[in-house]
């Protein structure tokens, strides 16, 4: 069941430890779900509990996978890790007042002399919230425990071949999904019938692969709604001449490729039909700049001088890192686009480049999954690349 | 588009401040979105950057909604808060790693005369992780920050009226999805394919009102993996002689009624057909058992009795809270079905009551969400309570 050869994923954990090095980190725990299945392949929907991967700096030690016990076989049958490797506290720690898995954890470390080590823990993941730290630190009263969130997302920002082949196949569902998505944006049909068909093509996939779920649901703001990105969809019918944002994604083995664009049910504004074609041109011009050692900056700049150049102005950055997840976000949480970022981009980073404007009553979003190569971002999906006007 | 009526959220914010009060907590900080949406209404997939409601101890003041720029139209849109009670904050505050929210919280706070509270942060939820306590620290260092984690869970474990409808219409969802997925698996279909089904089930809903996003994607660990719960789909056939284990929810603005079956395609191995019935049993003496007054370890007990006379021994919990939330969890985090848990059943309490058997190579689950009612736990769903063999 492994998504990549096992050679890949120790390629990964000897990087992470290159990391590690630098920082002096002597173990990493990783909480964020899709640190760990990059680094072990685990899969599974139990991240509603406490569980996380230990990984030490001895290049001896294969990582530890520590969880719930029902979810020990699930480590065992999607990791490449020894059995020995697999380590489950007991139920009684979900959920209670009195005792916590991060205890639990810490007496695993002591066991293993990391007492007084130097700690990474993910803290400004959702994975690894404010009591996971106050227990840690209890427990090991002589160990200092840093940040280290970002850690593994910087190892992941560049994709191997093997990874670009999943993300290209996300965009086969990409495709397929934003084709349901627009052909089911009608007078009359209601919202969530729209969602269904969505849902149902991501996850059916295609004749030769299956989908996964994507770590965010489809966004589907209408109308009114268009003034904010976030909103879900609702039972209410599409009217003629609202707009209706999608932002979706395929998934392809926790791999995504997110999309979003913007459909129009009859005559456009004026206003949005001048604003997508601005946007278009700011999108394509982002992606033009999207070459190995522009910074993500640069790539921002690129998008804002177009759209000032016509009068618009946007605060919030435009995009970002993108790739292997699990809800609540496909965003990696290391390159942003925007202002200040100087990350310089390299061959093989993935970004969706997601400009979108809202104003007080109204609002649209073309964006773009993209690969970054010698030639700029080239988009992995393939498709029309403007407002959608039915 | 508020799901209840205002007075329903003032009742709810009252019984919260209730809870405050005794435990003198001057402000509460509610960061997981499910109790954000119970005390304001606030609905959008925007919890994966950070968020919270903020209440104060004092009856004349209106919650407060603090979140990102791009979020505030949703928070004014979908909740009942006067717009000058929606603050946000700016994009730079996102994924930084100089910047965080909490800061920007604290400074609200500070602004308020609330510097040295006594604040109740949910510490132990995904949506507080451990880097928003040491920013808000770093802010507020005269504060007193204690974990409130399950404050609002143990207000809303009790459903009202209005809230059990919404149950029971999740529930006409979960019974469509279970169906959908019983037929869906078959020899020769692929599991994403039945996922896929079940999905566009889940979220079309019924002709009269449409189906919400679960908290949980169904999981539908199949084969060899029925030895392990949280396992999703892949692109692999069903086959014949196989198990397979569903657990799914059907979801309603939020609420959701979880259901799990088992089924086996071909004839049913005998071991696994003589559990089926045993867990049955014990599923329904432990239904029968959940009535006003009875304690959450007594109706484990009934559960327990039942399977131990059969000579089978299962450690984990065997049901939970639920009713209203976000992924990545449909619990509510307040009682637990298990020993020790001694809350005292109410009236209109709604548990899932889940007694799964995980073995070495093979599994299964049976289970019922249920409401207590002075004659014992009843059904939300209607649908057949045993191994279903195809």
């Amino acid at each position: 069941m492994l998504a990549f050869e096992e050679r890949e994923y120790r390629d990964r954990i000897a990087n992470a430890r290159k990391r590690m090095a630098a920082d002096g980190i002597d173990v990493m725990l990783c909480s964020n779900p899709a640190n760990m299945c990059y680094l072990t392949g685990y899969d599974g929907w139990s991240f509603y509990v406490h569980q996380l991967v230990i990984l030490t700096a001895n290049d001896n030690e294969d990582p530890v996978w520590v969880g719930r016990g029902m979810d020990a076989n699930a480590a065992k049958v999607t990791t490449f890790l020894p059995d020995e490797n697999v380590i489950s506290y007991s139920d009684d720690y979900v959920h209670s007042k009195v005792k916590h898995p991060l205890e639990f954890v810490g007496g695993l470390l002591k066991e293993r002399g990391l007492d007084k080590a130097k700690i990474g823990a993910e803290m400004d993941t959702f994975y690894f919230p404010a009591r996971s730290l106050l227990s840690l630190q209890r427990t090991l009263p002589n160990a200092e425990i840093i940040d280290a969130s970002t850690l593994v997302p910087w190892v992941k920002v560049v994709k191997s071949p093997a990874e670009i082949e999943y993300m290209e196949r996300a965009a086969r569902i990409c495709e397929r999904a934003m084709r349901t998505a627009v052909d089911n944006i009608h007078t009359g049909n209601r919202q969530c019938d729209a969602a269904a068909e969505i849902f149902r093509t991501q996850i059916a996939g295609t004749e030769e692969f299956g989908g996964d779920y994507t770590a965010i649901v489809p966004m589907l703001p209408s109308g009114e709604g268009t003034n904010t990105p976030h909103l879900t969809w609702n039972d209410k019918h599409f009217n003629n001449g609202e707009a209706t944002i999608i932002e979706l994604a395929g998934c392809y083995r926790r791999y995504h490729c997110p999309m979003a664009r913007t459909v129009q049910i009859g005559k456009a504004p004026k206003k949005l039909d001048d604003t997508a074609k601005i946007v278009v041109e700011g999108l394509n011009n982002a992606m033009e700049a999207a070459k190995p050692g522009t910074t993500a900056e640069e790539v921002e700049q690129a998008w804002r001088q177009t759209i000032e150049r016509h009068g618009i102005k946007k605060e919030s950055r435009i995009g970002y890192s993108t790739g292997l997840n699990y809800p609540p976000d496909w965003g990696e949480g290391s390159v942003s686009v925007r202002p200040g970022d100087k990350t310089e981009l390299q061959e093989n980073m993935c970004l969706h480049i997601i400009p979108g404007i809202w104003m007080d009553d109204w609002g649209m979003e073309i964006s773009e999954c993209i690969q970054i190569t010698p030639s700029g971002g080239r988009a992995f999906a393939d498709f029309e690349r403007n407002l959608i006007v039915k």
